[in-house]
């Protein structure tokens, strides 16, 4: 099968970068000596996660239990689940435990942690650190870090930040400090454990931005990027990667033209590319998606999606657009701004290996 | 089963709030005596198809071809598939009228009429109209109406515009002007062709802005809204119904909380909710949605979500926020911005009917 028989929107998966970008980021946790646990919530895919653990320990980060799940029934049996965890979704943790899995689960809240804490189930917990993000997590110098610590017993793993505020970062600097902030936040974090007497295993970090750039991670025992495997328009933007190293793009359908306009419209809209606008806040917008041909070339020029409606992404170009490349039904191939949020709409990837034959078809795992 | 006993995030829909959106606008279209053939891009269930076509003359609009088999395998044989379609994908509508279902594909592109009306298969095509929103269509008042027009031949279905720019309207009156700029523009077109001997039996507009306030219709033959049977927050921002109108809301936990910054996180981020921010473009901005208590009422005062990530919702507030019924694991409701963009993330509906009780759970059909 080729791409040109497929049907669209649908998502394309190029096997060769996405092994080269396993391996950039996989030399780099080895050079700091950090131990990869690869998150899989951009994936979702157990045939991408074979190959990013590979050489790895094995552990791997998820973001949802219908991830966990569907990942221990394929043999990834050491899961964090990096998302906040209520007292109801323990059951499901614990029965993954039952079977055989090796369950980490995060916490900044006192009182789960004494639920946790007091579990039967063999299940374990990181204290998540707020490492300057402001999402999620305890001040690394606050008193609720020594209390989850204590309440957490036996199941404590350890602590654990991700540094979501590097995606606000600008320049290869802004994001070495903010690299910086991330390991001084978990690295606080452990020693303030450990002088209280409250052991602190792993200190976890993790994003792929910051892990693009980190230059010290000691006191670090593991890190946690995912969007590293695929990247997109956002991260080259940021420069974790260059616009060729982008692996997941949205294969699209032109479905009309209006050259009098200058304007044409594609089968890939809010649904198939979502309404990430990540590269508006940046000084290189890139719309809905950047709009190349069938080979994933820009032979186009440089064209992106100004709008989108639920099935419709439309480009329009203050150039003249090449109209006699652009038929109806002409395929291109949509580069994302967020892979993440763009792969979650589609429930497997066409796997291609640099040229057009579909050498495989990967299922994803989606919802909760 | 409660809606304090699901999983979260989930889709929760209300069924007399969805039976009361439908019987408005049935009786709506009934008393401008055009056809309501339901656009169920936004519901994507059989069973909300079931109640949208009863009493109606039985046709329903759809946007992927994954929806018109999807309806097709449960008995709804007449289908608008409304968005552009390609020659490729004429092999998918000619299984579906081999199958006994009266398909109905749109396009704006004289080449493809040629395709399209040269198909031995048996379904028709609709000329899409520009009727000012410049996504798709031609202009009511151009050549390639009539080109089209005949190089459908006996394929030819009608003239069809959806008025994607009422969403512009920030009034009732802004709105109403765009309604009769939609009528005008395909009764302009339908009449163009009839001048030019070529027949044209059916007149379809839609939107649920343009249809909630429509006053005239004459000329027109039938409406296609969607997202009135949901509604959101977006369209009661600009008056096509209020926030006690709307059917479907995500049911969502708390997984952190943080009194000294006057902030707590929620399991539903960018995925569960998506990141359409339609709401910005107004004066009652609703961040990625309104966070309600689990019964659905605005008990917490108002609270919005003001920034997501893949699987965060963060809320904060100007005024101190209820912590004492915030606690990790309370459950509330989010009223979406865009219904179609935060139900396609799902893959069911879990039915209640004023109360917390779990009535039913009704499938979904998502992807293309």
């Amino acid at each position: 099968m080729q791409l040109d028989d497929l049907p669209t929107p649908c998502l394309v998966l190029d096997k060769g970068k996405l092994e080269r970008n396993l391996e950039r980021m996989s030399s780099a946790m080895r050079r700091h000596g950090v131990s990869l646990r690869p998150h899989l919530k951009t994936a979702k895919s157990a045939d991408v996660a074979r190959l990013a653990t590979a050489g790895e320990a094995g552990g791997i980060t998820v973001s949802t239990l219908a991830e966990a799940e569907y990942f221990a029934d394929r043999g990834f049996l050491d899961i964090t689940l990096a998302v906040g965890i209520t007292p109801e979704k323990l059951d499901r943790v614990a029965e993954l435990s039952l079977r055989g899995a090796s369950m980490n689960v995060i916490t900044d809240d006192v009182e789960t942690a004494g639920i946790v804490g007091a579990h039967p189930a063999r299940f374990k917990a990181f204290i998540e650190i707020d490492s300057g993000g402001a999402r999620a997590g305890v001040d690394p110098n606050g008193d609720e870090l020594l209390q989850i610590g204590r309440a957490l017993g036996d199941k404590r793993a350890g602590v654990l930040t991700h540094a979501g505020h590097s995606y606000e970062g600008r320049t290869v600097d802004a994001i070495k400090k903010v690299a910086e902030q991330e390991r001084l936040s978990v690295v606080t974090a452990a020693e303030r454990l450990r002088a209280a007497g409250i052991s602190c295993a792993t200190v976890s970090v993790g994003s792929t931005p910051t892990m693009s750039h980190v230059e010290r991670m000691d006191g670090v025992t593991e890190a946690r990027p995912g969007v590293y495997m695929f990247q997109d328009v956002f991260q080259a933007i940021i420069a974790s990667c260059t616009l060729d190293d982008i692996a997941v793009t949205v294969l699209a359908s032109v479905i009309g033209r209006r050259p009098s306009k200058n304007r044409f419209v594609m089968d890939a809209g809010a649904l198939a590319l979502s309404k990430d606008r990540s590269t508006a806040a940046t000084n290189e917008d890139a719309g809905y998606g950047l709009v190349w041909d069938i080979d994933g070339k820009p032979s186009f020029g440089e064209i992106s999606i100004e709008s989108v409606a639920q099935e419709h992404g439309v480009a329009s170009s203050a150039k003249p657009l090449p109209f006699d490349q652009l038929h109806v039904g002409t395929k291109v191939r949509i580069a994302p701004n967020h892979a993440c949020l763009t792969a979650a709409a589609h429930d497997r990837y066409y796997v291609v290996d640099g040229s057009r034959e579909v050498i495989a078809e990967w299922d994803r795992v989606n919802g909760w």
